[in-house]
C-alpha cells in the first residue's frame, strides 16, 4: 500500500511578541518563574493589526506552495481548521484560495475547500479527511493543503490571558510523502464536555481545573482505544510523543499519566518496582480516594526516577521548544509540537528515518485522538526548509501599552485603529471590509 | 469493491409553521403568488422556544438509531454540519453526542465526532468524508452518522425573511447500503465569493442577484469538472436530479441552466433545433452582451418545448415536494430533495432499484457539488418509514403575533422567554443554560 501523510509543512507567526516574564509578569505584579516553569512559556505569538487568520494560514500556504513548485492545480482540497472564524457562514478556506488566487495564474475552482471545528484537535481531523480522501482514490492524483490557523485570545483579566498565542501551520497531505506517513490506525476519546467553551462569544469560557481533568481522562481513553486496534503501545518504539500543548507545563502532567499508564504491567513497571513499588491497583483498596492518593503518591515517584526523567528529556521536551516561544496556537499546537521534535532532531545530527512519533491531539469540549506516523527520508531536506527562528527573531517586542492596543484591534466588539508595529513584507495583508461586510486582503511585495 | 453509502435517513421538522399565503403575504401587503408561484413555497418550519439546531439534529438521528436497532457501538463517527452554530468552539456534534447517551446505555467515547461548516454544502462534505473514512478502511465495521442541522432565519424585513426554515436530517452512511450507493467520481466548482455571509453575526447578509449567479455559475463548473473525471452528463440516465433548494423557484432556474449545458452537441439539441434553433455559440456573435441575448432566447424558448417540460416534471418537480412546505434548511436542503424524489417514485410505486440520481449541492461562499447515486434495493422500506408527513401536518400553525414572538425567541441578541406553542412528547428538548453559558437539553417522555 502507498504511503500516505504529510509531505511538507510551513509555519507561520503572528508578527508580534509578547515577552511574559519581561513584560506581563512585571505588569501583573507575579514571579516571572511562574509563567516560564509553572507553564513553561517565554512568550506569545500576537498578529499585528493587518494580521487575521486568513493572511497568517495563506502566508504558511503560500511559503510551503512556493517551496514545493506547487500550482493550484495540483491541489484537490482545501480544508481550514479553526476556531476563531469570523464568519458563520462562509468558510475561512475560501478567503485563503482567494488570496494565493492573487499570486498564481491558476486558480482553485475544482478543489474541494471546507473549514472544521473542534476546539484544537481539528487540524488532526482535516489531516484525517485528507488522508482518507487519498485512500479513497478520489484524489486524482492531487495533493489536500490542511491549514490550521488560529488567534487564541482571551479576555482581558481572564487566567488564560498568559497562554495566548497566533499562527497558523500549512501541511500538504500527499501520496508518498517526505516528512512522515500516517498510521491508519487510530484511537479517540470522546465526551461531551464543558470545560472550555465560547458561547456566542470571542473569547472562551474556561474552567482551567476541569479542563487539565479532562485533557487527561480523553488521552487515556485514546490511547485505550488505539491499542485495542494497534496493540500494546511501547513507549520505546517511539522517539518522540508530539501532544497537543496549550502551554508545556499541561504537556508536563498529560506525559507522566501516559507513561504511568503504558508501563503498566509491563517489565518496565517491574523493573521500576525495586525502587518506587508497583503501580497501586484499584482492588487492593476500601475507597477510590484512597486509591487516588495512592496513584498520585506512585506519580510523584515516578516522576522523580532516572528512567522516566530520561525518557521525558527524550521524548517530550523537544516536542516544546518552539511552543515556548510562541504560546497556545489552538489547532495548529500539536502540528508545531511535531515541528520542533523533528528541529531538534536535525540540529543534534539524528538520523530519523524511519523512527516512529505517537502523536495525541486533543480539542476541548472534549476530544482526543492518537495515532501514529513514521519518519520518511525526506525529512531533512523538509526540516531544514523551514526558517520558523528568523521569523521568531524577527517579532516585533512589544511594551505593555502596545499589548492592550492590539488586544483591543482584534478584539471584534471594539472598532478600534491601530497603527502597524511592523512593515509587511512579501506577504497577505487584511486590506479593510468589502461592501458585504467581508474582509479584504491583498499581497504586498 | 462493496457498495458504500446512505443506510438511513430521518428527517425531523421544527414543531411550527409559518403559512407564506395565508398569513405572511397578507401581513406584508403581497400578493399569495409571489410565494406560492414565484419563490415556489407554501410554508416555512420553525423551531419551537424549546427547539434548536442540538434538539432537531439528535431527534433525527435518536428516530433513525431507533429504527435501524443501533447501538452506540455501532457508530464509530458523528459528524454535524450547520451554519447556525452557537458556540465558536465546541462541537454541535457533542451536544448531540450527550443527548443520545441520556436514553441509550452505551456510549459514544470512541466515535470521532466533528462539525463542518461552508454555507448550505456542508452536509454533502460530511457525507463525503464519512464514505472516504469507511473507503479508506478505518471504520472497524462501524457506520457514520451525518446531520445536517439548521434554523435558517433572516432578520426581520430582510427579502430572506419569506425563505426561511428549521429542520434537521440524519442520515447513516454505511458498507452495503440500504437507500443509496454514492459515486466515487465527484465534481467540485468553487470559488472566492460574497453572495451570502454572516460575519460576526446571526442573521446573514444576501446579495439575492449575485446568489443567484454564483449558484449557477458554481453548479456549472461542478458538473464540468463531473463530466471531466464520470464521462458526459446524459439527463436520460438520471430518474432525479435533486439539487440544493433555498427555495423551489431557484432550482426552476438551475435546472433549465443544467439542461441546456448537458443537451449540449447532442442529439437532443439536434432533434429540438427544428422547433427552437440550435444554441447559440459564442464565436457567431461579436459582443458577449450579444450573445448573452441570445442565449437567454433560446432558455426561454427551450423552457417551453415539451421535451423539457417532461423532464422537468419527471426528474425535478418531485426533489421539490417537501421543500415547499418547510422553506430552506441549509444544509438539509439538497438531503431533503433527495428524500422528496424518492418519496413521490414510493408514491407512484415506482420500481427505483438501480436507477440513478444526479446530485447536485451548493453552499454560499461558494462551492458546488456534483455526484451520483444508485438506488439500493432496501429503497421502499427505508422510504416508507419516514413519518415526514404527519410531522409536517402536526405542526402549529402560528398567526402572526406567535410567528414575530418566535422570532425574537431564537434571536441571539435579544434575551426572551416565550412560551411554547407545542407540547413535546418522547423528543429531546432544551432545557435551560449551565455553569459555563452553556446549552443543557433532556429528553421528554
Amino acid at each position: 500500500m502507498t504511503a500516505v501523510g504529510i509531505d511538507a509543512i510551513e509555519i507561520w507567526t503572528g508578527n508580534l511578541k509578547l515577552d511574559l516574564p519581561g513584560t506581563f509578569a512585571p505588569q501583573k505584579g507575579e514571579d516571572p518563574e511562574k509563567y516560564t516553569k509553572g507553564l513553561g512559556l517565554n512568550a506569545s505569538s500576537f498578529p499585528d493589526s493587518y494580521e487575521d487568520i486568513v493572511t497568517m494560514g495563506a502566508n504558511a500556504a503560500h511559503r510551503l506552495m512556493e517551496r514545493k513548485g506547487l500550482e493550484p492545480d495540483d491541489i484537490g482540497r482545501i480544508d481550514v481548521a479553526t476556531e476563531s472564524s469570523f464568519d458563520n457562514s462562509k468558510p475561512v478556506s475560501t478567503y485563503v484560495a482567494g488570496c494565493l488566487e492573487q499570486v498564481y495564474d491558476g486558480d482553485f475552482h475544482h478543489a474541494n475547500k471546507g473549514e472544521r471545528k473542534f476546539a484544537c484537535i481539528a487540524g488532526t481531523q482535516s489531516l484525517d479527511d485528507a488522508y482518507n480522501w487519498i485512500r479513497a482514490g478520489r484524489n486524482r492524483g492531487r495533493s489536500a493543503l490542511v491549514i490550521a490557523t488560529d488567534t487564541a485570545l482571551y479576555a482581558r483579566g481572564d487566567a488564560g490571558e498568559a497562554t495566548q498565542g497566533a499562527g497558523a501551520v500549512a501541511m500538504l497531505i500527499s501520496e508518498d510523502p517526505d516528512l512522515v506517513e500516517l498510521s491508519a490506525e487510530q484511537g479517540y476519546g470522546s465526551a461531551d464536555e464543558t470545560d472550555f467553551l465560547k458561547p456566542n462569544q470571542q473569547f472562551p469560557s474556561v474552567d482551567g481545573k476541569r479542563s487539565v481533568q479532562v485533557y487527561l481522562a480523553r488521552m487515556r481513553e485514546a490511547v485505550e482505544d488505539y491499542e485495542s486496534v494497534a496493540g500494546d503501545v511501547h513507549l520505546d518504539d517511539f522517539a518522540y510523543a508530539p501532544f497537543h500543548t496549550p502551554f508545556p507545563g499541561m504537556v508536563r502532567k498529560a506525559a507522566l499519566l501516559a507513561y504511568r499508564h503504558v508501563i503498566r504491567n509491563t517489565s518496565v513497571e517491574e523493573e521500576l518496582a525495586d525502587e518506587i513499588g508497583r503501580q497501586p491497583r484499584a482492588e487492593a483498596f476500601d475507597t477510590d480516594e484512597a486509591y487516588r492518593d495512592a496513584l498520585r503518591d506512585y506519580m510523584d515517584s515516578l516522576k522523580e526516577t532516572d528512567r522516566y526523567r530520561e525518557w521525558y528529556a527524550e521524548a517530550i521536551d523537544p516536542t516544546l521548544s518552539i511552543s515556548r516561544e510562541v504560546g497556545n496556537w489552538y489547532t495548529g499546537s500539536v502540528h508545531i509540537a511535531r515541528a520542533s521534535a523533528l528541529k531538534e532532531a536535525l540540529e543534534d545530527g539524528r538520523d530519523m528515518t524511519d523512527e516512529r512519533l505517537l502523536v495525541g491531539s486533543y480539542g476541548s469540549g472534549a476530544q482526543a485522538e492518537i495515532h501514529a506516523e513514521t519518519v520518511q527520508d525526506g525529512w531533512e531536506k523538509e526540516i531544514e526548509a523551514l526558517n520558523v527562528d528568523e521569523q521568531l527573531a524577527e517579532r516585533y517586542d512589544m511594551d505593555w501599552e502596545d499589548y492592550e492596543e492590539i488586544h483591543d484591534a482584534h478584539n471584534h466588539e471594539m472598532d478600534v485603529d491601530v497603527e502597524e508595529f511592523t512593515t509587511p513584507s512579501e506577504e497577505f495583508v487584511f486590506d479593510g471590509w468589502g461592501r458585504m461586510g467581508e474582509r479584504k486582503y491583498r499581497y504586498v511585495e
